[in-house]
């Protein structure tokens, strides 16, 4: 038994909480603390703690909660409500960002032919980019009592949708990770696993709803959630070459319906929170070398921002006004769909631990939910603002 | 990325939750049918799961997370209060089955001479019997409303200082794991633990109760504790040579007087029956050879579940006469005094971990665990059942 593991998991999780509260404190997300923590621990600066296989594997299995409590939190029903228009900024949001990402890692590295390495790990900073998360625009939207109007409800129907859209790209690409990959072979294994999902995943489903229904708020109940997970995440890598993380994210969806689905979150979100989490985020401060930063990475790093924030805000935007939103509207509509969080941070960790990215990445994802982040609030305000205004200006005349 | 953990970590879940429903019904404790979905998942039977270094620190993970819980558990005020009674009951509870174990190994296995390598495995099996684990004994007395009166409230008592005195034992036998070391040097560095641990233990009590009073139920609260029981564990491991339960045990001892620490053992709690602790009782399970038991290792079990029982009724029982209980009040209270649980597993998975035993003596503790568990119940509503009778005669009259 190595002792050191004791050591090293009480070192970031005190840094990580502490780093946290600071990050809140400031209006960051809390999980920017947390890297910038394990940062501040790593080998680049304090060197209390290094990467470990053990550390790696915690990672791993925060990654893991953290997608499964994702799908516990979609609300299916929802999902069959949202109409066309949210469909639309969805898969607009998804495709935009997805080929600016492309392209820009083609200018900076230059283009290559479909189907090479080099091609799918441009493909994959384009996946980096697709993934919203919306809280922060929810929270801003709750703030100033405009959550729960058309342009609102839009916002948080088209992120449910985007997200699932988002694991189903990811998921392709993924599956390209081995070179010598055929691409049919691909497709043929996600449409499998996700045909598999719908049908195993329905009998999963009644069982435990019954289970729910007859033992409701036990304990078994979350931990045959967390076993369905893990089985999951198993079965998705081995069975059909796709991502982990799809696994456990179908997981959640398959039990998001259940009467207990909050109780198996607020479950996983304990062991999330107090372990899992923290390790997670912090390794990924761990991974990133500041050393490797230098003129080129920083441009790169801006540049992948700007990508990133404007494709959200013309993709999004656009399908908005062809869904017949004013041009002012569609506009809150792109910047409230461009905001990113903890997705970002697993699918780039996916990408590194199957080789397609390095980690100096994890430097320009940072970035890019550190600027949207503090961002979206304040430009989200500021046009809800311009209307109130406009709006007094003509009650006035 | 070896992602067959996650696959070994659902197979544990799932099975560790049915056999502890199944042991449940059967009025054996839960951890028994862990341990035996353990045992049977694993090499000897079916052989679905490997020992593996994660499995195993994940389990030491549990083990230092159920240690910190019975530390929070802990009532330091009714510790104080608790009188001369208890203290001799408990004292004579660790007294005699450690002698007991310890001439039972030899009885077998030859006498040895103090300081020897082997005297001090002898030691150890004594160590293992010393835990008394009372929370069956406590639902007993509950359940026939015997729980407030003296009697049940001498065993409670007489339960929790055992526990310490349990871990002090421990903590100096296990410092002894090295063969050269210096018995002067081990008592020091243990000394110089509890002593370290009481000075620093009481400037992080303040702090902690501090912090407590001004965010109460904040999820702070729990982290920094559980940060401080890994570092506590790391410390005892690494700066003064004893166990890290124990360094568990003491970070739970420190915070059981502040006001949420209800609430960090509620969160505790979830982080180790969702995952680490089944993981824990399963790997016992795992490592337990079914193929090295021969007849010499069954007539030694038998004994030394006799032994752990019988001292357990003497020690306690003769303290309890000493204390002038009645003939039958005593017998009560060394009945009471005789389960044994969680702990005693603790104490020989740590045993194991540092070579003084051998995995052998997990089937001697798990059946001991189990035919305490059934009899005591039994045995204790006989006795009172008999008072009952006695008095109603006596009433007659």
């Amino acid at each position: 038994m190595n002792y050191s593991i004791l050591r090293d998991l009480a070192i970031i999780i005190v840094f990580a909480k502490i780093f946290g509260l600071l990050a809140r404190r400031v209006k960051a997300p809390q999980v920017v603390g947390e890297i910038i923590a394990g940062l501040l621990i790593g080998p680049s600066v304090l060197h209390f703690v290094d990467q470990s296989q053990f550390i790696n594997q915690m990672a791993e299995i925060g990654v893991i909660l953290l997608m499964f409590s994702a799908g516990l939190e979609t609300d299916l029903k929802d999902l069959m409500r949202t109409g066309f228009k949210a469909l639309l900024i969805a898969m607009a949001g998804v495709a935009v960002p997805l080929i600016g990402g492309t392209l820009l890692y083609m200018g900076f590295y230059g283009f290559s032919a479909a189907g090479t390495q080099e091609f799918y790990t441009a493909l994959f900073v384009g996946v980096i980019l697709t993934a919203t998360s919306v809280s922060i625009t929810v929270q801003t939207l709750r703030e100033i009592g405009k959550l729960k109007g058309e342009i609102g409800q839009t916002i948080m129907s088209a992120a449910i949708i985007d997200d699932v859209i988002g694991i189903i790209v990811l998921t392709f690409v993924i599956g390209f990770k081995n070179p010598e990959s055929n691409p049919g072979r691909v497709i043929l294994n996600t449409i499998l696993f996700f045909v598999a999902a719908i049908l195993i995943g329905w009998v999963i489903y009644k069982i435990f709803k019954l289970a729910d229904m007859r033992y409701p708020h036990t304990r078994r109940i979350p931990i045959m959630g967390l076993a369905l997970c893990f089985f999951l995440s198993y079965a998705a890598e081995t069975y059909f070459g796709i991502a982990d993380i799809t696994g456990a994210y179908v997981a959640g969806v398959i039990l998001c319906s259940i009467k207990d689905s909050s109780y198996i979150a607020e479950k996983m979100d304990t062991n999330s929170y107090m372990l899992f989490g923290p390790v997670f985020f912090a390794s990924i401060g761990l991974k990133t070398d500041l050393k490797a930063i230098d003129g080129g990475l920083i441009l790169f790093c801006i540049c992948f921002v700007l990508v990133g924030l404007v494709c959200k805000i013309i993709g999004c935007g656009l399908a908005g006004k062809l869904c017949r939103f004013s041009w002012a509207d569609s506009l809150k509509i792109g910047v409230g769909m461009m905001t990113r969080g903890e997705v970002a941070l697993i699918v780039s960790q996916k990408g590194l631990s199957v080789g397609m990215i390095g980690s100096e990445y994890f430097t320009a994802v940072i970035l890019l939910i550190v600027v949207s982040s503090i961002s979206t609030p304040v430009i989200l305000k500021a046009l809800y603002g311009a209307d109130d205004k406009r709006l007094k200006t003509a009650n006035a005349k």
